[in-house]
């Protein structure tokens, strides 16, 4: 499979937060950019910017060396592939299709089989590291599927990504990015236990996490989750509602491969919680409000 | 109350591997040191270095205007404080006691009542930074207790400890320190559990762990307790056994103050099930095994 490299044509499939910024780094990056979204709006300073427009994934797959899409779960993933007017309509047999998509490593492994039988090859590539690692570039990329067409399209992963990882077959992304949420999820959820814990007692809560800061407990949730809630700021950030989905997800894959994930599941039922309590909106962090809540210390 | 400063003469009581350390680290920095334990061969080393030997903690207390003591359990701290020849006959009134060992905050509190009657302070102050930390004289201190009597001796803290927090009243120590061994083995049984399911679905779980550590995903538990599973290390480090214990008064304490601690609950039953696969001696990332086999992906 051949390298691609600027000028070629990469189009870019789902102008919201995080698609419109991985776009226009890849069109920075030199590479020709065909951009196409539900929503028209959302492309358009792309488009000033020098972006051609697509009114559908099959469009704007036509004349791609590579297919980026950003959207928000399963059913749109496999809508923008399969669908009327999708990209297995429009792309040419050697396209690579990065998607950059956090969904259901299962889902993944069946849509690039399905994909495979037209000669595209689909890599999965969920990212972590938010809007504003998007902005900068500077994602954290974990792809799954055919090493091959990683190798083909890694300019394109490197203008959006610092840290890109190629972790295994169809998939391999998807349960990566699975994991991290799970371990995100739990490590807040036993960082929230311990402050709350602390409050209860007596303690300072911020002065204990300082202490705790100091040792083997240090994580960057400690660090920066634990942070949020200390000072009340419940603007997402990430909206629990989007971490409950990957939980979700995290369940599902866990359940796939008959793993024994206690904490996983205790940590996904508090996320239902916090949805359920009304917070979908608010940061992640909010669980510290729900923590409290559900254990006397709430104020 | 006094601030005490070398060369005031301080006694330890308990010399197991970290009060042995801790008491070499308190008579380099200048003090007068009087050391006593059930094994007087484990004193032989300070006893050489000039160190005075007392058959009993209340002889080891008579002239010292700081007693200190580490010990495994909380029966072990109320035997060496008010047992037969325990601290509390020996010591004057104004005499500062450091409790370094990690017992239960619910008695903490209560053993500082008493000792408050007779007009001795009791501070307690769990460690953490293992062994290594102790030779060093760089151990976090999480400190509970009367904060005059903590000014006082903030010297002999400097000796032992490099992080040194005064966190609230008697017992903050202890619950500081409860939640950070919550915090570590339920983010251990996180990452254990992401992990299995990336072997499991056919990822390279080393590359798995350092895209994690590019993220949010990160701690020290995934740089660290993770590293050592993944080398097949299993010599102790800090044994499973050891953080049972400490697990159940994270437990124990989590029911005192009336906390919904799910996830610290998860982690506690882990570490159960690994001391009962008769694990408790290995290290307590052997944790990893454990979630192999529950989860069928065992070598």
């Amino acid at each position: 499979m051949d390298r691609i490299a600027p000028p070629a044509r990469v189009a870019f499939i789902g102008m919201g937060v995080m698609g419109a910024a991985m776009a226009a780094n890849i069109a920075k990056a030199g590479f020709a950019l065909t951009v196409s979204s539900r929503t028209r709006d959302k492309a358009a300073a792309l488009e000033a910017a020098g972006a051609a427009w697509a009114a559908t994934p099959a469009e704007a797959a036509r004349g791609a060396a590579c297919v980026a899409l950003c959207v928000p779960d399963t059913p749109d993933v496999e809508a923008v592939l399969f669908g009327p007017g999708g990209i297995a309509e429009g792309a040419a047999p050697g396209t690579v299709v990065i998607d950059f998509s956090t969904i259901a490593a299962a889902a993944t492994a069946d849509f690039a089989k399905r994909l495979a039988a037209k000669g595209v090859a689909l890599l999965d590539s969920p990212v972590s590291g938010g809007p504003q690692g998007a902005i900068d570039g500077v994602l954290t990329c974990m792809v799954g599927g055919d090493a091959a067409a990683f190798a083909a399209v890694e300019a394109v992963f490197a203008a959006v990504g610092k840290t890109v990882r190629h972790l295994g077959p169809a998939g391999a992304g998807q349960v990566c990015k699975a994991g991290n949420q799970l371990i995100i999820t739990a490590t807040m959820q036993a960082v929230f236990e311990a402050l709350v814990m602390g409050k209860k007692a007596g303690l300072d809560p911020a002065a204990m996490r300082e202490a705790l800061l100091g040792g083997s407990a240090k994580s960057f949730v400690l660090e920066n989750h634990a942070k949020r809630w200390l000072d009340g700021k419940t603007a997402p950030g990430f909206r629990a509602e989007l971490m409950r989905k990957d939980m979700r997800l995290a369940i599902g894959a866990a359940r796939d491969h008959g793993m024994h994930a206690p904490v996983t599941a205790a940590a996904a039922q508090m996320m239902e919680a916090l949805c359920n309590s009304g917070r979908g909106g608010l940061d992640v962090a909010a669980l510290g409000l729900l923590v409290a809540e559900l254990s006397g210390a709430a104020e």
